[in-house]
């Protein structure tokens, strides 16, 4: 049983605390959070109990720590955890700094603990199940991907300020899907965004709208599809081009039933947005975390992985400024 | 909080004791099961009691059970128990005679104690996404349903033997489908069956495939089509034309994942079976029952629906070996 | 090159007009209607003459007629055609009367010369190609054929007083696909239908919905689902279930856009009536008659056919009155 | 009646030489090719004249020619056709010298004469439907489109060396398609390659997969993936997002036959190639040409619409070669 702290009560923290007490073999000992009621109340839901963060690290009972803070606060979090001895489960990204988290690798990698990021996505089963296809040989070689991710609305300016650009915020998920798929970084990217979305963006600095492509050495394209806002609720497709054949993870709808009438023949929306659609990435994510630290089996994604990916959204950010592509600098 | 005696470990007897101990508002108190080993494996599993029937039934801080025994002890159960001062979630069908059922019946009444039928169907987010749509008016005036429903493979006949028949056994779901969209039983059936899947069925004096037409009074028709396999795994469509559109429901899949080679678009397969297909649908269906007896919401399937769909199983029965149409006998 | 009579110059003499002409292996000589206005404008169109039909068939000149007048001519036409020594396209049905189509069978063979009966939806590409796959052991042995077939709407009352009921008008394009998948006629046949749509086709003694059951002597079954309206246009889908699978032949849409929005996704509606959904069908049947007729290939569609469907019409038609199955008497 | 002259007897010249005689108010004149057996067959098929290009443009009787020659000769043809007083309709390219295409405009422009360029994909009734549902507000203000475009399998080698590249021969289609559904050029575009199909494309100093990036003055973006080869045949598919929804128009597959089994559920591949595909957006091309020379119509794509395309594939060319983004410079 592996016994595990919770830092972050927020909107994602407790998706985390619900997945924590119903898997068989974890259990939720405590939760932080700076908005000590956000805590409270999702601990009584757990029965868990709340604690300062530093109670938590402190506490020899406690196995893991789930880390569910804000972003700037990962770096940190992150090194102060594998010090105490934890396991550690960190939400994306690892920091809006390659540099910084570059030097919280040196102090994981000294420490020796197990640190996975949370690219939950990369535990959707129809994305899993594409791979496993392409990795089965199924459309030979792999040429051209290409991933669509569009979220249903776009977050306000206040978020967009702090959020490190959309490039570290949210094509940070694609930057890892690509990697993953792919099979590591690319040699170059290059970027051209706008902020048609809404202005605002655009006067805080940010782009709403974004196409990003990507190149291996070997000649290998990857192009991601990026926008704050889709009517229609999110959009989340991967598109495989190989040299036998083309692999496609559609979107999830809400429901199988279509109504024919005059007008056409009306089928569902994909289910609304992240919490919806990967609610099961997020408990398979969780279970192989448990397996890695309890049977030993290996990190699935490693702070290598999330370092990769910062390092193309920063390369990315530089490409969106000037036009041109850009070299990734490897993780 | 619901305190839960379940009656019967076998398979759908598993499926219920992990949703009633999953379910924030009940709690699996004590399992029964003439297979001693059965009853214990799942009680460790679930932190619950392994106890007799009569012990269950006699122990006043149980509040409800969950018969999922063999059918043939359905109707004495459902008796005992409501005599006990129980509410009941009885599997479909309440038994294979009608006439016993309607016994039962007049028992259930007597205690009035609430009593409902495991129609699971009813409870799958596709088909009451449809009934909703159809109930809003969205295709007007019904006329004809079509219901698919494919087992992926037969039985054994061993099991087909002292089933009831086909249309007891496994139409008895579509019979109900059919009159909780329709609204009540059909006025008569007719029934075309033959045993082309497996010679043996037919010997057993049974079908295998089938096709079942009922009519209303006021001229609104259902087909059923029924297979004991299907070699894609398990069928499950609902189809209804109304004056002004066509509702449908279609199969849940297994993935979203399509693969575009030089043989064509491959996808994926429906869910295989019960098991995958109406997982949710069985929590859903729990959660209801729950709601029922703590909140005082009505039962949502009720003893008369049992009883209505072996009736119109009777009549279909009749129909079959007659060849012609019959009426069916109200519940 | 054959040079063709056209019998009837309404809206299907139409479609056949232009098919005619336009292949490059007949010319349309000559066309008659008792409209003379009709055969007229349709003559100017194409470059053809206009001649009473005894004159066509008087005409030595002309090789073949191809028959689309009303369908209480049929019998006649055929006859008077293959005794002036011309080749036979006629439109379904051969005849209200099975005993008059087997008359009329009995000139026919005595001629020796060709005639096709126009059963257009075998030559859909679509309904072609399933047929191929199960042929070819695709899906193991045939054991459940569906067809839907809706109308968009009714025909006038006064068209249906004349037009033999809906099984013999309509449901007979159903019959003649369920004979040509499953390999001539069933054993016996069971109806259910009513006048749902519109009372007044009650009124005139026929129904508007219907559900036909047919049993082959080995058990294999096929189930037909009619509706004068489909509010959305015209559905016409064939689905056959077979000891390895599924084959499913769905409907032909209009185009391949789709709009999704807060509503859902919008995608066209099926091509609306038989002008649309079957064009290519009427070109690739007439083109199968030419090579029958020049290269000597055999008639795809014979007068047997013909009569089959009638045949099974006519059971279908007692069986929606006496409530029982019904067995076919063969062609 | 538009009496036309074909220039050139190839397999494109083989589709129009068909479409402009079954046209009802075109003939086919005379077929000129530097082939004189091709164009002799072709000749004899339609019952239209052998002659040499000279005497088809100093023929009065002649109202029209289309070019379907090499790209080498389109813009002498063009000049030469327009100051013999002829309407043309000639193939894309207009000429893969963009200077070149410019100064056939000048003349053109002082002949006054009607010049469509066949960029054939926007009149493929689905494409057409997208751009009418958008043009209807259907999805608000466009944001983002993107463009599938993937060829079955690259051309030899010694085709590619003359093509003028990738952009000039291939995403032409898609830069036109790109500038129609968004109103005129993009102000910027940039373009990444690589010979991943087919090395020796490559050495021959090209690309056969590429993702290019448009960007108009207003943020709006769009993005077009080519590659020279796709297993299961011809992708062309269109996708719009728009500020209250998306459009995608899919690809048109073979068939609508299903066959679920064991394995999953296949379906049709794409129509294989451009004259399957583009089948009707050739008659309706046509018919278009038609209608603008004999009824004075308005060019539905203008010469100007072809320099366009040529501008943006230069600066894709150009764009591809440096790694940077490229301004357009206007038609």
């Amino acid at each position: 049983m592996l016994k595990v702290g919770l830092l972050g009560a927020g909107r994602i923290g407790q998706v985390h605390a619900r997945t924590i007490a119903a898997h068989p073999r974890s259990e939720l000992h405590s939760i932080s959070d700076i908005n000590g009621e956000a805590a409270g109340t999702l601990a009584v839901a757990h029965g868990a109990e709340v604690r300062s963060t530093d109670e938590i690290l402190a506490d020899s009972a406690i196995d893991a720590v789930l880390i569910a803070t804000s972003t700037d606060t990962h770096s940190d979090l992150i090194e102060a955890a594998v010090r105490a001895g934890k396991a550690v489960l960190c939400e994306k990204p690892v920091d809006l700094s390659l540099e910084r988290a570059r030097a919280c690798r040196g102090v994981v990698q000294e420490s020796g603990k197990p640190v996975m990021i949370g690219f939950n996505r990369r535990f959707d089963p129809n994305f899993a199940k594409l791979k496993a296809a392409f990795e089965a040989g199924e459309i030979g070689k792999g040429e051209l991907l290409s991933i669509t991710s569009f979220d249903p609305a776009p977050p306000p300016v206040s978020y967009i300020k702090v959020s490190g650009g959309l490039f570290r915020d949210m094509t940070i998920h694609d930057f890892d899907m690509a990697c993953w798929i792919m099979g590591g970084a690319p040699e170059s990217v290059s970027a051209t965004g706008s902020s048609i979305v809404d202005p605002a963006i655009g006067e805080a600095g940010d782009v709403d709208t974004a196409v990003i492509v990507m190149r291996y050495a070997d000649g290998r394209l990857v192009v991601i599809k990026n926008s704050r806002r889709a009517a229609y609720g999110y959009d989340q497709r991967v598109e495989l081009l190989g040299s036998e054949g083309l692999l496609s993870a559609r979107n999830v709808l809400e429901h199988t039933v279509e109504k024919l009438s005059a007008e056409g023949a009306l089928t569902a929306k994909p289910e609304h947005f992240f919490l919806e659609r990967y609610a099961r990435a997020y408990v398979a994510e969780w279970n192989a975390f448990v397996e890695a630290i309890l049977d030993g089996a290996p990190i699935p994604v490693s702070l290598e992985d999330g370092i990769n990916a910062l390092a193309v959204a920063d390369a990315a950010t530089r490409a969106a400024q000037s036009g041109g592509a850009v070299v990734v600098q490897g993780a």
